[in-house]
């Protein structure tokens, strides 16, 4: 019997194959909790699920692995497996960098300060909010000053890699930067271009039953895996559950079908890249999903790039007739209209695909300063002001309820995600492009219901790739540059200021 | 600071604490797999559950448990706590007494023997099974005689201690060999009453949606807590979850409305027990439900002893006229007749409340020679085709596939768990016949609606009581006797036998 070439790494795969399992069990468990635990079931949950987290944080800071890493190291590994390491390294050192006390710490402050902030947010009680927020903010950065220490980084960028590794801040401060420069005129140009557009509102109610039967036919229509996954329903729509079983969830308002539909195609998108990771690296860190911005690519593909297309408007105008009854409302051209509508408002999650960056960049540019020291969280409420009035004409003052209360992310202690949703947006620009260029006829072909040619690029370049490279030198083997925003400003600038169809 | 007076039992407190919690993620993915997994999750899903199990399995055999339980043994406990570690040494000698081998070649047996089982069956294949089963049984064999040469018991007696603490082969002898003694000539002189009746069949299709309304409306009636449990779907009806938060399912026929009715009565009957149990004592074992016997008690005190009733069918009449449209056989009178029709079939799950038991007697008698070794797995459908034959006089021979192939209980390996079906009427009988003897109006307070008496007799005497006593001794309390079959035969021949109403 030959030896184990590479023994160590071999143990380390075993140890991953575990926390894999282990994170199944914990993504059904909360998949359960918010699509179908009924309200008493929360404390016995809440202990069940502490108890197995706090199993899964003591096997991954289990001291013999730092042993194994360093060993695994200098076996002969092929570049998959190398691959594989660094992604190991990446979670040994998130899960070990933080002392327990810390980690409970913040995990306690966060808890709190959410906890008040539900009912602080409608109060609009920002000094109330004030009291609980500065110790989750103290506490944000003496963890990410710890990290820095460990890295080299910056307080900020080492808590951005978490969400997308190798990107810094300092690609974002220029990329956002040159982003300010022609958003807010796009939006401009844009509303007074839809101003003498004539939109046909659709008129409700839409019953939630048939709601569904629509959400399931548009999945059905963008590939979703039935026999590998779910729709249900919950508070907040969300894409859970594991590779091999994906959980989607949506909601539903009687008066509006956009919003049900959108989520669905929205989260489509994230599953569909969960359902196509390689099977073959599933169960080891190498075989998930890259990152946040990266997986916000996939959404927003599905339901910026293509879904808000005049291609897809019409593709759903039949289907929507099907199952609402014909209206007037439905016909493509007025479809893609509504879809397109730009307007700017106070609330991020309602905001359209226009002026949804500039609240990324608002709230980026505040966080950093936040993390970095520069500014203290009694600022934030003036920056708000000042940014929303020169990137969106809003005001905001004295409005914490839509303003700076608005988020559940600083709220609960997570900073360093915000650009992911807009890092995501431009990356589905730049896939389109990609993959426009490669198949020069790619509009006409959806338009005629051939979707596989955009589920053959993502498929090659993104969901096969898994965490196979870090963000960056993903980017540039899927789309042939870095991450490049001109792709984003020529889409908006096609779809809002074109000649319209 | 006082000194903890109990230091052992206190940290086996807290290990079967975290073992409650694990118990608790292991109950909801198990009931997922059931009632909303989709078919690919399988494989991850069953990687993933059997690493929760192994986790789970390495808890309860550590070895640090035995010096902490005897330790505790000799520490200053109270009645409950003791009573608490009776029921710790109950599960670690359960966990313990077979070497892991022998549990992993049952295991391994038992799954191949069931898998083949799925098409053996409905082939009739007889031989095919019996090459599979007889290594099933001859592990299950071992497994008894371990833990027999543990205990002093019978090798049957240790199986089924499993299922009904306390409860001897001796006592199932005397009892069921009673039964037999009256049981064919009750079901002749039923059937020969029954012959003389008219009987409006109810009237198909009964849609699916409307079914579930009608359950979830029963159930309301019965006191399901919705806020602490849920009614879902599932291949094979089951009650799941934990006492916090209740899974029930059930299975809907359109052209049956009582299958899936008495199925949610049913298990809203498991389901009270468990929402109903101590609150203080969850978590411990003392808090989980005595045995499968008690618990079959209530799902029957539910389905028989109550929804079978000239009374309940009363208040089931205008439920089913509401939420079906009216129709003759809904009458009050015809319902009951339609609910307590009697007739012999092959198949014990769709045996009726007079037929049921000579199911379980007949497969008692076998199981018990089998695992005893006064038979082979050969003999059996000799035996099955004799005693079918003089218990219900129907004719079997040659016919596997509804006679000693048609359970997956011996498929898999579970010997010992029958008599607690029948076990479970009994108690159920004696139950009623106590609370008839507290509550003299009870069959007037039930057919007015107030089914409040049973609730709270239910509450005090059984559900309250958890694991605090073994089978015999709560029996004891709740009832003034130890299990006596004559109240179940008093039952039967009042509602089978009594002049009808």
């Amino acid at each position: 019997m030959p030896a184990v070439p590479a023994p160590n790494y071999a143990e380390l795969c075993r140890v991953y194959t575990r926390l894999y399992r282990f994170n199944h069990i914990a993504a059904i468990v909360g998949w359960d909790r918010n699509a179908m635990m009924p309200a008493k079931g929360n404390v016995a949950r809440a202990a069940a699920e502490a108890e197995l987290h706090a199993l899964i944080h003591r096997t991954r800071t289990d001291n013999r692995l730092t042993g194994l890493l360093r060993a695994a190291e200098q076996e002969p590994l092929s570049d998959i497996e190398r691959a594989n390491l660094r992604e190991i390294w990446r979670d040994w050192r998130d899960a070990n960098a933080l002392p327990e006390a810390l980690v409970e710490a913040k995990t306690l402050a966060g808890a709190k300060c959410e906890h008040a902030w539900r009912s602080q947010r409608p109060a609009n009680d920002w000094r109330g909010f004030l009291e609980n927020f500065r110790e989750v903010v103290r506490l944000a950065r003496e963890e990410a000053q710890l990290l820095a220490d460990d890295t080299g980084l910056t307080r900020y960028d080492v808590l951005m890699d978490r969400f997308e590794p190798g990107v810094r801040a300092a690609d974002i401060d220029r990329i956002f930067g040159e982003v300010k420069q022609w958003l807010p005129d796009l939006i401009t140009r844009t509303q007074a271009k839809q101003r003498d557009e004539t939109v046909i509102a659709p008129v409700a109610p839409f019953p939630v039953a048939t709601q569904r039967a629509m959400s399931l036919a548009v999945m059905k229509l963008l590939g979703f895996d039935f026999d590998a996954g779910r729709l249900d329903e919950s508070t907040h729509p969300f894409s859970g559950g594991v590779p091999e079983d994906v959980r989607l969830t949506t909601r539903y308002s009687e008066d509006d079908f956009a919003q049900s539909l959108m989520g669905a195609i929205h989260e489509t998108g994230h599953a569909r890249f969960e359902q196509n990771l390689p099977r073959e690296w599933l169960g080891q860190p190498i075989g998930l999903a890259r990152s946040y911005g990266i997986h916000e690519s996939q959404s927003l593909s599905f339901e910026m790039q293509l879904a808000r297309s005049h291609g897809f408007a019409g593709l759903l105008a039949p289907l929507l007739s099907q199952h609402y009854g014909d209206q007037p409302a439905f016909a493509a051209g007025n479809l893609y209209r509504v879809f397109t509508r730009v307007k700017p408002g106070l609330i991020r999650v309602n905001a359209d695909e226009a002026t949804y960056p500039a609240h990324v960049i608002l709230r980026y540019e505040i966080e950093r300063a936040l993390i970095e020291g520069e500014i203290e969280a009694e600022d934030i409420p003036a920056l708000w002001d000042e940014k929303m009035q020169s990137l969106l004409g809003l005001d905001t003052r004295g409005n914490f309820k839509d303003g700076c209360m608005q988020d559940v992310h600083w709220t609960e202690g997570a900073f360093g995600y915000f650009p992911s949703y807009t890092l995501g947006a431009m990356y589905a620009a730049q896939w389109f492009a990609a993959m426009r260029r490669a198949v020069p006829d790619l509009d006409a072909r959806i338009a005629a219901g051939d979707l596989a040619p955009v589920f053959e690029w993502l498929g090659a370049n993104v969901w096969s790739q898994a965490s196979r490279w870090d963000t960056p030198e993903l980017v540039r083997r899927a789309s042939g540059e870095a991450l490049n925003p001109a792709h984003f400003r020529a889409h908006l600038e096609t779809r809002y200021l074109g000649s319209s169809r």
